[in-house]
């Protein structure tokens, strides 16, 4: 059952953004994971492939561009889940801790609010399953519209073939794509075919509006001497629509809806449990 | 022999620069060379496929956003020629010419100058030959960057297995698709294999920077009645780098670097014969 819950935590000294993001966050989350189930932040983390969660700072405008998050000054992070064991451990823990805090590149934050629904007023929390988003997927809509609001990018290629790259565009079979693989691994009943399915975005997803920027992302990690270090790399921000020409099949036009809906939980892209692609659709 | 020409002209009176673009242009430019020419404005126009030239206004940002272009206030007109025949017949035309004005929108416009080198501080203007753009290409530089002036949009897919789509993306293998088209169409010697360098770039070119926008591709044109009508798509301005990654082919290389130079002459992507995709290398 996917979750998105929001954190507004109040660090109580300055918070340098620039080191916050990355590794580090990912860090924090298998941190809280593992106080609350060391058995599953340690099976989660042994797993390889998907991991079943992404991290990500929502940070304002002024934010992003600030060195660092002043003390006492809202900072709003961001968990999704796509597996149903992992948010309700987490839930129990939340509620069970009195005074819950945490710490983020040695400054710690004392949690005011958490929260798990859109009605809280928090536009990035919700929960929904994924039988739920099948179920009320449109068999008709043929508009796929994303918002994306933390640099997105992917990674395409590799094997023997041809070199690993990164590809900064939303192109509507690696956007589709990403979803499905995600999809796949986490819900119960799989959309088959998936390579059928990324051709079809391929060629009969058509680009109808973008109005995207890159944003160099940047990439942070602890190194075993404790120091932080960044790598870098382009990303995009911003919106794009897609409409489906070409294809009546409505059974299709279900699994792209689904999918687009389910982008709120599982973000969009490469590295989204270190705080890249958090999309949704609008 | 490749030329990129601009023209300096001041309209008379208020120009409606919406209306003055697309195939209101596309127009202009064979009612020049019908009058330069007769017989190769006929030949020009009664060639199917690719043309060998492409046109725009090169509009300053004002008169981008405005909704007329001001009597007497300076308008640049760009041509360029792909076709050695095409430009000395032209250019006969202008200097044998005296007072030279055209007419666009029903609005008289005299011609300052025509600039056709960057010596005379045009940016857009210059000539060169394809066995020069050959013989200076780079064997060893491996990054590609773009300037996109206009909206610059491509066309994709088509024939009997998928629907013709608009791709509003500088994907590589689009980009330099469009390049070699070109390239092999009017250049004496053509560069063999254009299936295997499409999947190179698709593969082995990563795009390493963008700051694009997308601009709404305004395409206007004259119906039989005279009234002029507008159908509008997206497509984007701005920059780009890519980098080739994962081969050291020096005649590749060289290849790739001869079709990145050609941009400034060729324009890139679809309808470049009507103000879109003019492009250069940065």
């Amino acid at each position: 059952m996917p979750y998105a819950i929001v954190i507004h935590a109040f660090p109580r000294t300055d918070l340098p953004v620039a080191h916050a993001q990355g590794k580090v966050l990912h860090g924090l989350f298998y941190e809280l994971l593992l106080k609350a189930s060391a058995a599953k932040g340690d099976e989660v983390h042994g797993t390889a492939g998907l991991k079943p969660f992404s991290t990500a700072l929502l940070l304002s405008e002024r934010q992003r561009r600030a060195e660092s998050i002043r003390a006492g000054e809202e900072l709003k992070v961001r968990f999704t889940f796509l597996d149903d064991a992992l948010y309700p451990l987490l839930a129990r823990y939340f509620l069970t801790t009195p005074d819950l805090s945490f710490d983020l590149v040695r400054t710690e934050l004392t949690v005011a609010r958490i929260l798990s629904t859109p009605q809280s007023g928090e536009e990035w929390a919700g929960c929904t399953s994924f039988d739920d988003l099948h179920a009320s997927a449109s068999e008709t809509e043929k508009q796929f519209s994303f918002h994306f609001a933390t640099p997105t990018f992917f990674k395409r290629g590799g094997g023997p073939t041809y070199p690993d790259m990164i590809v900064p565009l939303p192109l509507p079979d690696l956007v589709f794509g990403s979803l499905l693989r995600n999809w796949n691994q986490f819900a119960a009943a799989s959309f088959v075919e998936a390579t059928l399915l990324k051709e079809i975005c391929a060629h009969h997803l058509e680009m109808t509006h973008h109005r995207i920027s890159s944003q160099q992302a940047r990439l942070v990690f602890q190194r075993e001497d404790g120091q932080y270090r960044t790598t870098t790399f382009p990303g995009f921000v911003g919106t794009c629509a897609f409409r489906l020409v070409g294809l009546q099949d409505t059974a299709i036009i279900k699994t792209l809806n689904a999918l687009a809906d389910f982008a709120f939980f599982s973000g969009v892209g490469a590295k989204t449990t270190m705080g890249f692609g958090v999309a949704k659709r609008i």
